[in-house]
């Protein structure tokens, strides 16, 4: 099984998962692998990013094991799938892991990064790159309510409306928000997030920086479980899953099972 | 006469200045002001940018003194334009400057900035935004070569073929070539630029760092006016206007004339 970290640009992918008539970015990972090896292998990818969602470190697998698959050595998998592949997606490495690797159910953790431009002018750079917002930013005040989502809570409340998932309870590892001079990135780990939670958890703390929500509630929002007492969903544009970390390392793997 | 401040994406512009049937930023500024204004003023820009070249500190000029014309504040005049523009181009300012002001004339220094995304996978996020190139740099040898360009010379040699003006001399200032990661930066100023000067400029460079052009090399072909001795033109798509700085500040001539 080969294992592939790509990065994308999601603006023109009608999301990650394959949908009939549209662009996405399973679908052109199958079209490229199909256009190298001649068989169209299923891949499976690490999380269904929505339409307009990046990603630095996305993580894929595919198993080109049928008895006519030509043997492309891994170093050589990435400049060939890049070769047939759009500009807005590019795979950075390959790797060749044990078949009894999941890809997302062995995922230890994810990080996302929320890019806010916040400026009272747009940027023409940052179009679909990150998410403009004209005034001014209460850092301070955003730093402190983030720390109220570190640890295991049920995120209920901070998840899509129309979401039917059992189990909502996840724990939230870091969190950070930096400011580099128009820019702010807000970063969240976890070992795993609920549909929307991060474009939730941003929109929260929007609302503690213009006040509309206080850093104080915050423990209770979250323990009320009732999404309508969170902030607003951001936009995708400003969403990037950023790392991917897995529950046991690749190498020891591979020793593991060699 | 009012003064602007923009930036814009290059990208899907062909250049600056108007053509019939094309995207130009100067058509693109001339009905965003026919917009608000409800009159066609012509408007002056600093420097004509190719198709595909960016700015972050564009400099244009517009006379709204007809009798008919609405009176906008200055401070007004950016979001009123901002909302009247494509995502591709931004008012950053607007201030009032007197009509002997000349947005070309009275440039005392432009700065260019190109970008290079060095590493050996293109970046789905620089796409259009800098020049992909995938071989390791030669920072040392580039930064020793770039001083040859200091100073007064005539620059003949690195200016596209065809291009007919008469004084080919021009004043380097400064030079850099800065690494951030895979972003290398190389920025260079003068009273003024030369047709694809700082493209050959770069090329030449990047030459010196394939090891085709040795830096000791420079002043003599610098000197030759010799277009063949230097370095390719390298793709429109990295090169940013950075910095323009007019002969006197603004204020000051506000002062003058006040």
């Amino acid at each position: 099984m080969i294992l592939l970290t790509l990065a994308y640009r999601g603006t023109l992918f009608s999301g990650y998962q394959v949908q009939p008539g549209k662009r996405t970015v399973q679908g052109c990972m199958q079209d490229a692998i199909e256009n190298i090896y001649g068989i169209r292998y299923p891949v499976v990818g690490c999380s269904r990013t929505d339409a307009g969602v990046h990603a630095r470190d996305f993580k894929m697998t595919f198993s080109p094991d049928g008895h006519n698959a030509p043997n492309i050595p891994p170093m050589r998998i990435p400049a060939a799938l890049n070769a047939a592949l759009p500009d807005d997606i590019a795979v950075l490495s390959a790797e060749v892991v044990p078949t009894s690797f999941h890809v997302r159910h062995d995922v230890y953790e994810k990080e996302y990064e929320y890019l806010i431009y916040n400026s009272p002018v747009r940027s023409p750079f940052m179009t679909d790159m990150a998410y403009h917002y004209r005034h001014p930013l209460d850092m301070g005040a955003m730093e402190n309510a983030a720390d109220a989502f570190l640890g295991t809570h049920d995120f209920r409340g901070f998840m899509a409306s129309g979401s039917d998932i059992a189990d909502t309870v996840r724990t939230v590892r870091r969190v950070s928000v930096l400011r580099e001079g128009d820019l702010v990135r807000i970063r969240i780990s976890a070992d795993g997030f609920l549909y929307n939670m991060v474009r939730i958890f941003v929109g929260t703390l929007l609302a503690v920086s213009e006040g509309k929500i206080h850093a104080a509630d915050l423990p209770d929002i979250i323990a009320s479980c009732d999404r309508s007492r969170a902030g607003m969903t951001v936009p995708a544009c400003g969403l990037y899953l950023s790392h991917v970390i897995f529950s046991k390392p690749n190498t020891q793997r591979e020793e593991e099972t060699g």
